[in-house]
């Protein structure tokens, strides 16, 4: 009786030697995430090129047990795509040598791509076609579309076309049992069973591999014009941004940046001051369009002191106050990042209180407050806190709770927030995730302690 | 030792003597479609006033094995809403009580609205508001919110907000084991955790009874232009569509009726010919926003013999070229109704072979083709087939599945098309769909037959 094959010998024969990564040296960068964070040990890494090696990595290792944790551009922020301590035995699945990337489809504005395909690369593919893709991020060069759909990815324009699900017209996935399931021909309206496409999105790797998607393209005005306006009040600015998205179309971002933060950034730069006033929100509007700008966009906003650009290096300029606020931030120390949705309701609340409760957690901590106004997603950076004190973060995630927000706007929750999935979901809901593992993933092997905590 | 209740009994006790329907008379008009194509019998139609008591009956059902059929309005097309035999066993579970209709959020564009509420009554609530909600359908007095979700239902303004999944931020709904799942504080960035509500729409009542849902709303532009115009072909007016696409923000919807149909609804309402030249495509273009009419819409548009209104009465009269079809069609027999996408890319090919496919599958029989030009979606009328003759209907389902189109765009698969699921859906595909069936509904009771043939 020959003895089984190890793990390595078995996915070399089916990816080939070179792309199984046993040296502890070169495993080394896909067993930490890029914050530093998160690490563990992964004994092998697996860097498959095709959709039926993935599916038959995930056959042996459902078969032997073996758990897999499925890696994009490793940009995550939750711990959901690296291994997490020593004793894992969890396999990394690389996908990025998945770098399908189909023609344009011109006609329906459409695109197949692989899951390893950067963003940036995306992009590129896409420029000068007339079509555009609708999300976009900071780490556009390293991220990749299979992590961006298994996060649902957000970013700015959300407002204007959604998260990654409402991009994604089909995929092509290795469940569980290693199953390949592939629907592509990116039929908009297609009533033909369950969404297994949109179920995937967001999934974060837990139930099925995301080896390609097809992706739907939106028009790319010629047009832009960004305001940076000086709001007195979180709740004026709230208003604000709602009647913009209800009378201007073609309104591609709302952003804001609260309290010192705008003195924050000009000063941590040394640029021009944007704004004449001080006030608590600098409100950063942009539309995209072909033709004149829409009166209403003008008018909503005609009450403020502010700034506005309609060139390329204008435009920047003022975007510079809202993008470069993480780095300001990090000036001043290594920050908690928290990424949250209130509903827009009680925003203007939520950010009063936020501080205080921050403060009472961690004495001494300072508060900073950005993100994107017009879909209530604010990302909450504290300093002044030891890294390892979790109790601000605790304190912030319950207010949140509180006022029927989500802990995780667009980082998904991956290992870190695991433990605090309850204060967003209910236990029945909770019960119905598991029964979903369950039911795509039998053997327990996608990506054990993303999302849901142990054994579903 | 007490004789266990009857089901009369046990759902009397839960809903109220009154909300249980066991007279024959009653209960008859629960049991057959709108077009009384299909019915069959259900003992008892029981219809609860809350989720609550929803929750209660399902658990009820759950434990005695009794099946239930999640009813709307009763306009469905495909057996998803009624019994089918005569021996079915199944319940009926009327959901038109949960008429709850919440106040407008005007901050954040969105509303709670019960399952039972129509189209209509959620039309004429949020009229004036300034907001819009984002579909809809020729049958607004009767469809109900419910039933629009269970189906994913679409209509012409796809191509601008999508279908119902895209207007769903958040469900309440009751699983099959009883439990009660509730979600409804209308986050747009909201990562944690799987897509329930996004897996709940379009599963035709197989997964969980949606009993309350929070939708978004859309802007609602006081400005509408509506153009008729002749293109020769079917490849070019695909083309003409997508230009529009690409180019006209506010794009509302793109419609077209085929070949000889525009004459056929001139004739069959003695309307005043809309158009001086002959061609094979009438296709109508609206758009909708505040202000001057994009150009592009003009350019586009300019090549072709056209007549366009920009008041309500002359963008009526445009619109009845294509809105009247279904009745013109009537006129001339009882149709087969087949509801289709193709890709884009083959909508032309595809739109050419029918007539020839369906000839050869009936003899003698009309081909009658009309649609949402915008998303590839085509309504194919069968006129002189016997009712009964599944011949033709099927010759197109596997044209479709040829051309790699989906055998059902709008109107779900129910249990008239449940036996063709598979030539649009492949055996993993469908394995997974019954994987996630068990998973919700343990039990099998709810909607057995819908989607999936046999028992789970």
């Amino acid at each position: 009786v020959p003895s089984p094959p190890t793990p390595e010998d078995a996915f070399a024969a089916i990816v080939g030697g070179d792309h199984v990564l046993t040296d502890a040296d070169i495993r080394a960068s896909y067993e930490v995430d890029w914050t530093g964070r998160f690490c563990g040990r992964a004994p092998v890494v697996v860097r498959p090129g095709s959709v039926d090696e993935v599916a038959a990595v995930v056959t042996w290792c459902a078969a032997a047990g073996v758990a897999i944790v499925p890696q994009g551009g490793n940009t995550g922020l939750v711990a959901g795509g690296v291994p997490v301590g020593e004793a894992s035995g969890a396999v990394v699945l690389s996908l990025r040598r998945l770098e399908r990337l189909d023609p344009i489809d011109e006609l329906a504005g459409q695109i197949t791509v692989g899951a390893g395909v950067t963003l940036a690369a995306l992009q590129q593919h896409v420029a000068g076609s007339g079509w555009a893709f609708g999300v976009d991020l900071a780490p556009r060069d390293s991220a990749t579309v299979g992590g961006m759909v298994a996060t649902n990815a957000g970013g700015i324009r959300v407002l204007h076309h959604g998260t990654m699900r409402a991009q994604v017209l089909g995929v092509e996935a290795v469940l569980g049992d290693g199953s390949v399931v592939r629907h592509l021909d990116g039929l908009v309206k297609d009533n033909t069973g369950y969404d297994l496409a949109g179920l995937l999105v967001g999934s974060e790797g837990t139930l099925g591999i995301v080896t390609a998607v097809r992706l739907r393209l939106v028009p790319d005005p010629p047009d832009r014009v960004v305001v940076l306006a000086a709001v007195p009040t979180v709740a004026e600015a709230v208003a604000v941004a709602t009647e913009l998205r209800r009378t201007v179309p073609g309104l591609d971002a709302v952003e804001a940046v609260l309290n010192d933060g705008l003195a924050l950034v000009t000063d941590a730069f040394d640029l021009t001051p944007a704004l004449a006033t001080e006030a608590d929100v600098a409100l950063l509007a942009e539309w995209a369009g072909d033709g004149p700008l829409p009166e209403a966009f003008a008018d909503v906003l005609a009450d403020y002191p502010s700034s506005a650009a309609d060139d390329a290096a204008g435009r920047a300029r003022l975007w510079r106050y809202r993008e470069w606020m993480p780095d300001a931030i990090a000036r001043i120390g290594v920050p908690h990042k928290l990424d949250v949705t209130v509903p827009l309701s009680v925003l203007a609340a939520f950010a009063d209180a936020v501080p205080a409760v921050v403060a009472a957690a961690a004495p001494g901590a300072r508060t900073h407050l950005f993100g994107h106004l017009g879909d209530g997603n604010l990302h909450v950076n504290i300093t002044g806190v030891d890294p390892d004190d979790d109790a601000p973060d605790e304190a912030v995630l319950r207010l949140v709770a509180e006022y029927g927000g989500s802990i995780s706007a667009e980082h998904g929750i991956g290992r870190a927030k695991a433990a605090w999935l309850g204060l967003s979901r209910s236990p029945a809901e909770i019960a119905a995730f598991r029964a979903i593992k369950r039911a795509l993933d039998p053997a327990g092997i996608l990506n054990p302690g993303v999302i849901l905590e142990g054994r579903a």
